[in-house]
């Protein structure tokens, strides 16, 4: 039996995230046989809710293709999560709606833990609302925090930029401390997880090598003790690089940096960690400082890519139409590593139920017992993820990333759906 | 007559300071017959003043060739501006007495506005003071603000970075625009002059790409203007990306954003600018936003280095040592260029004299008349300096950076120098 597949990508984006909706599409174009259309939801789930698709067949194999290379999430995504049947079963039936008049008998959803969550939810509306979709969970998250998985599509690649940029922006610092800035602080995101600020840690290899200071949100900040490491490093060395993730704060649970303002899933929206430390280290130590916020450019940095992360990223999109066609349902791909080194790697699966929702910490073992650094264990972690560049092609010095025409599928519907 | 030659960087380092250092090193290699050793001073001129030198002679060539693609100050560099003659003479005596101990005969000082008069002033000390030494500035400032040379090294490669980054961070926002952040802002360097920002120009080509708004310290800062031109860009296009100069000042002269305290130049110390738009909008617009500060990250930014600038970059330091070795002296090789399309260029030489302390701003003509935007006049100039990629090598997903000995040379004064 041939039905049309749904496709969407959810939550923040990231510089493979298209690489995922790639390998989606090609997988299910080699299977015209289960799979007719690919429709992908503009703005994520929204997209399905409002029956506003995009249809995916308007597009050339080899732009198709581009998006392998090309950073954002091509079709819109969103933060929006869907509540639980019985709070809310007005979406869930406008869900079955939606995918009966348009014949989908296919679901995937691209996106992290809370993405995860409604991906988990929409796989019940068969068993519970006797509707069948074979719904599918593609991680991406650039946090690394998915469970299970060893690590998420995105990561990688972020990973490759902090650890690239903390590397660079230290030999900077170094040829100019002795007479000018003193310390350097790198923000960089990672709300409750700090795997991103670990990356940078690959920029060094101990010996006084930069970073010098990794705060990390998993441990609690100690003003004194930050102070002293930064005095130290400065008297070591002549100079002090700081990483430090947004999600840093204190052993009250107080970020740092505060905006005071919540994302659409009611997380605290931070921002400004950097400066707030900027001006600890001047009116503590009267050091002169600069500081990098790296943002958005450090999850959209395609240029600079990591190679296993793209293939990665494109596994678990194929995996996906593989498993759906398998008849598997509530499952999500997952990486599986199966040595070190040489670094290798297989495609698995999980359960959504065990996915959804779940945060995964740095282990204790992966930060240094100074509470500042990275240990062996992170390292033998973490490089294989950086490994090999992904150049985009260039022309005329700038990377031809690709926009598509994005045809939207005909509404069937003379319904019209509220978004609460 | 063989002589030593002395070579120091001054000023912010670039992703492609090291670069002239390598075609100043090589190429006086090449001519042993009157170059003898090359000397390079720590941390700039102070390096010559205090006797505390780096011997480059102990560095193999395959680590004098590895400097073409290693970013930040190899020998160290300092902003320290030499006075006058007339009111610090002691300075130049030194200068003398370290040059005669060491039979330096060579002076190539590689800088940027700054930095060309303190080149200027040195060369001084053959007619005034009856000491021969040929003195030759080499061009080198992200700002791109020296006169006469079309542009200078290391302005293409932030350039580059702050159009591929521009480019990108804009598709992750458009993908999301519709149910988040609305305005993204990017905070680039250019005190007094706009090159910077001018270059994200390039990441789009009109009908609504990003940038939406570019502002430059050569336009007064309109709040108005601003705050209207952003909301027309959210409503046509769902989002607003704005790139902003550090040095972007109200019409009164004050920066957006003074952080009071002044470098060793005395110029006023600038950062905070991007916080400071993102909360206007925010108070006035009421959209979500977000902002990176790019900071040492853009000049440092190796990975993503043009190729015409690590051309250049390393022409110029070919061409000291040729116009040194061929009697030429208080000069400063240029970059001419003879050709837009095919883009085409070659070295000239001007006198110091006419490039100290001389800042080149964007030309009116340049900005388009809104004040917020690039003209073709800009594009065509802008375009060729951002060509072609020079990646460096990597290794386990890193570039491979190289870190000299600085081997230091024996010091042969028994005086010590007291800078002021």
């Amino acid at each position: 039996m041939r039905q049309n597949a749904f496709y969407a990508q959810s939550g923040g984006v990231t510089a493979v995230i298209n690489a995922t909706a790639c390998g989606v599409i090609e997988t299910a174009r080699k299977h015209r046989d289960r799979i007719g259309k690919v429709y992908a939801g503009r703005n994520g789930i929204i997209g399905a809710l409002t029956e506003d698709m995009i249809d995916t067949g308007a597009e050339s194999a080899r732009t198709i293709a581009a998006l392998r290379h090309t950073p954002g999430g091509a079709f819109g995504s969103a933060r929006y999560k869907l509540k639980g049947l019985e709070e809310n079963r007005a979406e869930y039936e406008r869900l079955i709606e939606v995918f009966k008049a348009h014949d989908i008998g296919y679901f995937f959803y691209n996106g992290g833990g809370d993405s995860m969550d409604t991906a988990h939810k929409v796989s019940q509306i068969g068993k519970r609302l006797g509707f069948p979709v074979r719904c599918i969970g593609v991680p991406k998250t650039v946090d690394n925090d998915l469970p299970i998985t060893d690590t998420c599509p995105g990561f990688g690649s972020v990973a490759k930029y902090v650890a690239v940029s903390t590397r660079e922006a230290a030999l900077d610092v170094v040829s100019m401390a002795r007479t000018s800035t003193r310390v350097f602080i790198l923000e960089v995101m990672g709300r409750h997880a700090g795997w991103i600020a670990a990356a940078a840690g690959l920029a060094g290899n101990g010996n006084g090598d930069a970073p010098h200071v990794i705060l990390f949100p998993e441990i609690p900040f100690d003003r004194d003790a930050f102070l002293a490491r930064v005095r130290d490093s400065v008297e070591r060395y002549e100079y002090c690089v700081v990483v430090v993730s947004e999600g840093t704060r204190y052993a009250d649970g107080h970020f740092l940096a505060e905006a005071g303002t919540r994302d659409a899933f009611g997380h605290a929206q931070l921002g400004g960690v950097a400066a707030t430390l900027a001006e600890l280290v001047r009116s503590e130590l009267g050091f002169k400082y600069h500081y990098a916020i790296a943002d958005y450019l450090q999850r959209a940095a395609r240029h600079i890519a990591s190679k296993v992360d793209v293939e990665q990223a494109y596994a678990v999109g194929k995996a996906a139409v593989e498993l759906a066609i398998a008849g598997e349902t509530a499952v999500m791909p997952t990486i599986v590593r199966t040595s070190d080194k040489p670094y290798r790697w297989t495609i698995g699966k999980v359960a959504l139920g065990r996915v959804a929702n779940r945060e995964k910490m740095m282990p204790r073992r992966f930060i240094g017992r100074d509470g500042f650094s990275i240990t062996q264990a992170c390292r033998r972690y973490l490089e294989p993820l950086i490994r090999g560049e992904d150049y985009p092609p260039y022309r005329d010095g700038l990377p031809t990333y690709v926009t598509l025409r994005n045809k939207p599928v005909e509404r069937r519907l003379d319904t019209d759906f509220v978004l609460k």
